[in-house]
């Protein structure tokens, strides 16, 4: 079975940092598969600021959907998955259904021969937000975490860019 | 003095699922004692589901407000107490003392035979909410936790699904 | 090099006392600078019950932007910086560059002959806030605290009044 790691954290915790100096001590050159998608002006200079940090050891896939198909396709080098928040925040805006979806990738695991790192964010410790769709969405995000953490070999959570070990 | 429990942690992290393991290692049956109002449906639709994955060696009772009594009536055998925070809900909504309540609370804990489980949320980890109420409340949860806290042998954090130790 | 402290955590996790008392472990008199401006009555009430509840070991400077120039004058003893956040908010509200302003004070901590103990906010796991102000804060607020524990000796997280060791 594949190392599978799972770096979890609040935003600007140093998440991405973390994960990518883990996934290349795996080994160079490594696969960057990012799941954002651009859907503004603010998301795209996120999205530009990220790949400026990165060299080029890094290969970079775009996938916002089919994290099962790139994971299969990539498995010959250590990949960085950033993250998993975008990921699902793509499937319910499709309205895809992402509880089989996170399934699917939590059952693909195990057939993996390289190594997995995911990045995936915390939202459910501030106050329950007013819409329904934000309640769903951190439900959602709070299962998804729980899911991949059980499968993962380590989880750590980031706090002012520091890892703390949670499992 | 009674083995207390406090499991703390963000929306779905996995809080309930670890404390009812938690609460079952003590002894079955368990009380479990549920603080949930159903204001509207969508937090009917939550208590069911929370009811429905729990088992046959639970006894359930249902208490809003008057957590000392019930966990007085109840001082034979481990009890759950999910959660803190709909207590505290409960208790604000209601325009109750909640101060005065929450020390009762603690205050009543060294005289159980009986263990305790307790279950709440963090939620206090968001940027400072708009308005007046959600701050008034996140301030009284922050307090709530660290009184209940204070007073407990154990206090776990759960993220994805994973205890951290806190004390 | 000095000792520097960071002492992180949500909004009523108890990260203000504990930082007082490790502030004092470290020596008496200690200085304690406030970096809190009363924007409204809300906010003066909170500075008010803050202010109660330290006592005469004490001397209390109120320094809402040049934290550089209050950590030279006062370098003869233990210094409690209370808090981060709240500076942070200070200087963008006021239009300051608070990017240059979080790098100068990293950078004068290796001068500092006295400990210093820094207070901030865990401010960035809820929910993506809904307006561009908040979201850009919370941004700020998590690389101020990767820069501020970068540099630190040791960095703690409380939750419910207890200490979780970071760094």
């Amino acid at each position: 079975m594949a190392r599978i790691l799972l770096v979890t954290g609040g935003a600007r915790s140093g998440k991405s940092t973390y994960a990518e100096a883990r996934t290349l001590e795996l080994g160079t050159p490594a696969h960057y598969i990012a799941t954002a998608q651009a859907w503004d002006d603010e998301m795209e200079a996120r999205i530009a600021a990220h790949q400026a940090r990165r060299g080029p050891e890094w290969v970079t896939h775009a996938e916002p959907l089919d994290l099962v198909k790139v994971l299969r396709e990539t498995d010959t080098a250590p990949r960085l998955v950033d993250c998993l928040t975008l990921w699902l925040t793509n499937l319910m805006l499709g309205e895809k259904d992402w509880e089989t979806a996170a399934k699917a990738l939590v059952a693909t695991l195990p057939d993996l021969a390289s190594p997995v790192v995911f990045v995936t964010n915390e939202v459910g410790l501030g106050i329950v937000p007013d819409n329904r769709l934000a309640r769903d969405f951190r439900d959602a995000a709070g299962y998804l975490n729980q899911w991949v953490a059980a499968a993962a070999d380590e989880v750590i959570l980031t706090v002012a860019g520091l890892p703390m070990k949670v499992k």
